[in-house]
């Protein structure tokens, strides 16, 4: 939190912190390999005029698992069931963990969610009616840090900054590279995938704290 | 490397750095899951009288991959074609990754290698001749670093310290938790398993290095 010497600023960050409280010690969510589908990719893979079927809310507001899977064929192999999210994009994004480049026989570069500029594409999803080849949109998630822009006022952040987190687990450790998304949109998560919090051993109990 | 005052004892150790050149980055090597086998469960499952057929060197030296593969059975699911590596030891152990818990539906500690006391077993091994079921030897294995007791005097560490290793990867970050393996049957080499290796980015140029 930031220090303050006017009484007014002092007052004002008392009220926020008591609006928006904030330990330091910030929640993790864990990420296995999804999809997010463009409304066209979703209608090539499940028939004309398709939605997707909602399973499950997600911790980010209108975020969601839905009931719907499909298969990544890459030159090399094949993994199945692999979950949709919703709600449709723009564009299709396809999030793999790294270790599922081997598998598939493809090489994904690590970006940022939604930064899809020069990202590879050379896997095809096959959904119950149809598929598609994907000519881009396909990346290894870097890690990141969802927040309001309260949180991150808060904490003394900004979006688009890369920090370093300490992530207490089994196997705790100090994870570099770790985007800063800010917006009002948000609920305060860490997002790891599971090759990620399975190397520092996260658990449900398990958090992380932002390393200045 | 250890400072020290007397002239003596710098010649030795200028001499010593000489012969045994550290630079403080210590090359990585990546396991995947395997098995190492007893004699008598080797038997079980590939018959009577089997010697294990080598198929390619490792990093330290005596030990190497095999020819031979298992499945590996949990209450859960199977892993096929996992190797095992050679020569046979004294007790089996397998070494899984985190992930492997969920497809196998059996938790396993992380552990360093051969310290099975209390490790759980919950899996069966099956081979092309028999099966067995292990009553333990499954473990995670404690992320380590193999090195002679050379390398750990020019190193300023001990056999069985546990340290924090910086990794240099595309998604660099320091992992603690790091045990030192010093004896004079080793080559120096850090090894990560799969999902710790993919955590940090680390490909055939990634290094690491001990953090004091």
């Amino acid at each position: 939190m930031k220090h303050t010497s006017n009484p007014d600023s002092v007052l004002t960050a008392i009220l926020d912190a008591l609006k928006n409280p904030v330990t330091g010690r910030i929640p993790i969510g864990i990420s296995n390999r999804h999809i997010h589908l463009s409304q066209a990719d979703l209608e090539h893979l499940f028939g004309f005029g398709y939605c997707l079927t909602k399973m499950k809310d997600l911790s980010q507001p209108g975020q969601y698992a839905c009931k719907e899977t499909l298969t990544i064929c890459g030159p090399k192999g094949a993994i199945e069931k692999v979950r949709v999210l919703g709600p449709v994009r723009t564009k299709t994004q396809v999030e793999i963990l790294a270790s599922d480049c081997f598998k598939l026989g493809v090489a994904a570069p690590v970006k940022p969610s939604g930064d899809l500029n020069g990202t590879p594409g050379g896997i095809t999803l096959v959904g119950s009616k149809g598929s598609v080849q994907l000519t881009d949109g396909l990346i290894i998630a870097q890690r990141h840090i969802h927040m309001t822009k309260d949180d991150a006022r808060n904490l003394d952040v900004r979006d688009g900054q890369v920090v370093r987190i300490e992530v207490y687990g089994a196997r705790g450790g100090v994870l570099h590279d770790t985007l800063i998304r800010a917006n009002d949109d948000s609920h305060l998560e860490c997002h790891l995938d599971m090759e990620e919090a399975n190397a520092l051993g996260v658990d449900a109990s398990s958090a992380v704290v932002i390393k200045k």
